[in-house]
């Protein structure tokens, strides 16, 4: 009997990271696996965090990222009065109607009244989500939630959708929600871009948010206006920081409004959690992701697992369902295997299809070698 | 450092025995690797004798499966006057041209040469690999090489090509290389078919040598004429004889006029080579198969070692490229586990072109593995 860490990122459009944790244990009935949620700030950030923390989840209307009502999920530890909001939720691509699929038919509006439902709830600390929105819109939208007024050229108050950053003549924002400056912020997010230019929102993100190439140019240069009347009234210009171009740009609005610090998903889920004291109580850590590749090296999170039992000495295994990269620098990172979960040679449709059949057969597979060598 | 025994059938159409071998030593050079080579009386089984028997290769000239010229090889163990042929070679389809491919325009007589420049060479026992042929003859060319004589309905000798059965009218065996009758004939072969019907020589291996479907009748009728001459100049039936379908029809003119045993390729590999006194010394044991399914249980190469490791509780870990069975069985059979080797999707022509590669990543994986409960 071993003592094992399950903390497998999602497999994105296979496997939530709870099925795949749930795959390890289905797959070791005769181990003692402890499941620890991994979220990246994107889809799953709520439910990581309130299982890490012993949270509840909470069920309210907002508005959708459509405009329509939408039964919104966000988290609450009751004993931390801290809530947890993820703009994949309130605003995001999972809502998103394919069809329509526009920045200028998306709001995040329902982030905002999500942020007040917390508030209304008592939170006094916020952790905040970036990632998996299906807007463009400066978080505008968001702000509207909490009270701040934007207006045409004509002085006309602009509505929550469409949202038009070009419309945007003036802001105010002597009506917003005061609340928000007393929270404590944390941000989740593993996005780092400036708000503008080719490594901004518009031109890295906007392509999967329905936006053509041609109407990058446009769109980054409304964002621009838009950044320079937020600029004007808070007096300070946060544009260029790190993360400003993540959740299309929700990052610039509560860099620039809210009391804030970033953090990367895992290390705020770890701290949260206190990972490390699970991580140095077993034997051995399973992790994994869709896609292992140099990108993974430079900072995804099952990496940032490895380093983190690396410091233990705790061996850990990364189970992918491609792996695409070079040997040396992964022993660097104490992942001591790299085990692929296919089977047979099949299609990426396929594999992502059979995902935890694939993965919890994988697990299985893997533990009979590891208990190989007893036997001879 | 452990002892292991490398013992992987080809995958076909992707690399031979020896290759994959190959890769447990270059995936493995920490650890004592000893191969042994896996042939079933197809193609490689010279190749694996030579080996088993630290044999020499000899390569003379002989009528090729077309009628043309060939550089035949074969083996020969000198300290035991035994020659290991395989018909793959003397008449295999590697050697038939895709354009013609169809058993009018293939002839076993290279084989039959082979027999006898093992006998020139002092041959007391040979060792004769059937499978792997383009040919349909019964073994008619064989039989002519070693100096039998077919005769038409006019009283005509005919000639090894074209290879018409339904013309043969009277056999002289008169003139039949004696030698034949002294030497110690043993058949390596997987096949068990019987000569002629529904599971017969046609019916089961035409197709693959160019026989279309509407020919099958025909060419099972022509194939009876030919037994009950043969049967009438023996004065002994083979035809339902297990193995006489073999290499179309070859095993059923061995049955015939040589005084012969069958044998598993694998059962013959591996009394020749002492595989058993190998496999007690080892700690483990390494072998593999392209594809893993029901018929693998149902004694194909790869199991049939791992039955040989189970005798001495040696585990034995089987390397695919892809696998198809139910767990179960497998357990039986002492598979301690079975590994795949694809390590993405990707479609099986992709796996065979990399089977090298992918195999020898997948070994390394394992052995990973299997180390890390030293770690811990």
């Amino acid at each position: 009997m071993m003592k094992i860490l399950a903390a497998i990122d999602s497999f994105k459009g296979s496997m939530t990271s709870e099925t795949a944790n749930q795959c390890v244990k289905n797959a070791l009935p005769n181990h003692e696996v402890t499941s620890f949620l991994i979220a990246d700030g994107g889809e799953g950030t709520v439910d990581a965090f309130v299982s890490a923390l012993d949270g509840e989840i909470i069920t309210e209307s907002i508005t959708g990222v459509n405009g329509e009502a939408y039964l919104g999920r966000w988290g609450w530890i009751k004993s931390e009065k801290t809530a947890v909001i993820e703009v994949a939720e309130g605003a995001g691509l999972i809502q998103a109607d394919k069809e329509t699929l526009h920045p200028d038919n998306h709001t995040s509006y329902g982030v905002g009244e999500q942020i007040t439902q917390a508030l209304d709830k008592g939170a006094q600390k916020i952790i905040l989500g970036l990632g998996g929105s299906a807007t463009v819109d400066g978080g505008s939208g968001l702000l509207q939630a909490l009270g701040v007024v934007f207006k045409n050229d004509k002085n006309e108050v602009l509505s929550k959708l469409p949202v038009k950053l070009s419309q945007i003549h003036s802001i105010d924002t002597s009506g917003m929600d005061k609340r928000v400056h007393d929270v404590n912020w944390q941000i989740a997010s593993d996005v780092t871009n400036p708000l503008l230019g080719e490594q901004g929102a518009v031109h890295v993100f906007g392509e999967q948010k329905g936006l053509s190439n041609q109407e990058f140019a446009t769109y980054d240069s409304d964002m621009k206006q838009y950044a320079n009347l937020v600029s004007n009234e808070t007096g300070k210009d946060e544009r260029f920081t790190k993360g400003a171009g993540a959740a299309g740009g929700i990052g610039f609005a509560v860099l620039s409004f809210f009391p804030c610090t970033f953090w990367s998903g895992l290390t705020l889920l770890a701290e949260k959690g206190d990972l490390e004291a699970i991580v140095k109580e077993v034997d051995l850590v399973i992790t994994g992701e869709g896609k292992f590749d140099d990108q993974s090296l430079s900072g995804k999170v099952p990496v940032g697992i490895s380093r983190l039992a690396k410091k233990y000495s705790i061996p850990t295994i990364l189970f992918a369902g491609k792996i695409d990269s070079d040997r040396t620098a992964i022993q660097e990172e104490n992942l001591f295997a790299l085990i692929p979960i296919v089977d047979a040679p099949m299609t990426l449709n396929e594999a992502m299809k059979n995902g935890p059949k694939l993965l919890t057969r994988a697990i299985k597979r893997s533990m009979k070698l590891i208990h190989l060598i007893e036997t001879i």
